[in-house]
């Protein structure tokens, strides 16, 4: 498995990923799942990858290779981000058309999904999800992330603190990864390394960009700064009102009755 | 979707089970899902109910009218929790087979789970998973809780705070609302009531109950309490040390290699 989350903010993007990959439980490995396609000056291009790795590998060949030929219409002549979102989609298409039939002969999922970040010059940043099926969905100001992959472990603390108004690029990475370091920590299919890339709205460059390691130094502070913390705000939580079993008149206890008498 | 969870600690157990049920988006209902199947003094057995309603509903209503009836192996016989796991696994065999094939035809899921938890005099407290298949699963001192239904969300919050040694009733209370504040908040087909029983150890009767309606204003204030303290907590975590994308020589930035030249 795998999770990639990106989030857009008034300020700009931050993308990232784990980079753990697994045919079944024997064969588990890494492998890279954020890319950067950007020409710095002129576009800045993010992507996350989720799904079969040899389908996604694909889609990302096909993509250089249009561009390193100059074919007409590649990711550099693009002149929206909604068009290199539609050029994701269609080349997944063509990518699962060649191979998705033989994997189903066996029951195997050809299934895959990107997240595409960035902004073109005279345009502003944008991010979406590429669906296996090709289409694709924008983040909004109202829902500001977007993931792919083992995407609910990570999804409460997003939904506590991610805002598309107020949260700054610090803010969204730091929530970024105590949302991997959650999936993680719950879901032995998504691993280190991180990666992560922070974008500025409006620089045409990739600002900043991470690699954290299993048991690297920072993820350990994180960790344990979060853990520590969450540990006092349990402490600080209201003391419960329970109903005693006995008191029957309480209207608010817990009723248990019989579905049938 | 549900979301049900039990919690076994030495000093006790929590279940705990929020009340929605739905049938597509279109038929949102509730349904109680929390049910007390013990005998004071005798025995303590707590169930929570997950997957298809019309399965569930009938499972239980033949394990109480086995009861009422007296007949030979019924509930208020068996020795143990092991049994009684078994019996409800049994029950379930017994009315997927009535029902599972005509419901495949139409493509609707049979599937149904249960956590039963609970002791019997002279035994220690023990909490099962009983699966839609009839197999069931024990916790244990290091899994000592077991979720059932829409259980990644708020599985995170529990991964870091029960532990079977050291966790009060009244934490691990406090942790399964919160388990299933954080699934409420992330996913609309978990939602209020909650229900909640806490029965400690050695007491063999249901000690407490609780039943929180939406809006309910210890839930507002645990709500309240932790958003505060997380939104604290975050502001305290360690800054990020960004690599400048430009610094090449740095041997832990994020490596952006092109899998084809």
């Amino acid at each position: 498995m795998t999770y990639c989350l990106g989030v857009i903010t008034r300020y700009g993007l931050i993308m990232a990923a784990d980079s753990r990959t697994n045919a079944g439980v024997d064969y588990v490995s890494t492998a890279q799942k954020l890319f950067d396609l950007s020409c710095p000056g002129e576009r800045v291009v993010l992507v996350c990858t989720a799904g079969n790795l040899s389908m996604t590998q694909s889609v990302l060949t096909l993509i250089r290779r249009d561009r390193k030929a100059g074919v007409q219409g590649n990711i550099n002549e693009l002149t929206t981000m909604y068009d290199i979102a539609h050029y994701f989609g269609a080349k997944t298409r063509q990518v699962l058309e060649q191979h998705q039939d033989w994997l189903q002969k066996d029951n195997i999922s050809a299934s895959c999904s990107f997240l595409v970040g960035g902004q073109i010059k005279g345009e502003l940043p944008e991010l979406y999800m590429v669906y296996s099926q090709g289409n694709f969905l924008r983040a909004t100001r109202h829902s500001p992330f977007l993931q792919i992959g083992e995407i609910k472990y990570g999804k409460p603390i997003l939904d506590r603190i991610i805002n598309y108004d107020d949260t700054s690029l610090d803010a969204a990475a730091k929530c970024a990864l105590l949302s991997l370091d959650s999936t993680m920590k719950s879901n032995i299919s998504v691993g280190p390394p991180i990666n992560m890339a922070m974008y500025e709205a409006d620089t045409l460059k990739v600002g900043y960009r991470l690699k954290l390691e299993r048991g690297d130094p920072y993820l350990l502070r994180l960790r344990k700064s979060w853990e520590t913390s969450l540990r006092q705000a349990f402490k600080k939580l209201p003391n419960l009102a329970w109903h005693d079993n006995e008191d029957q008149d309480q209207d608010n206890h817990l009723v248990m009755t019989d579905i049938l008498p």
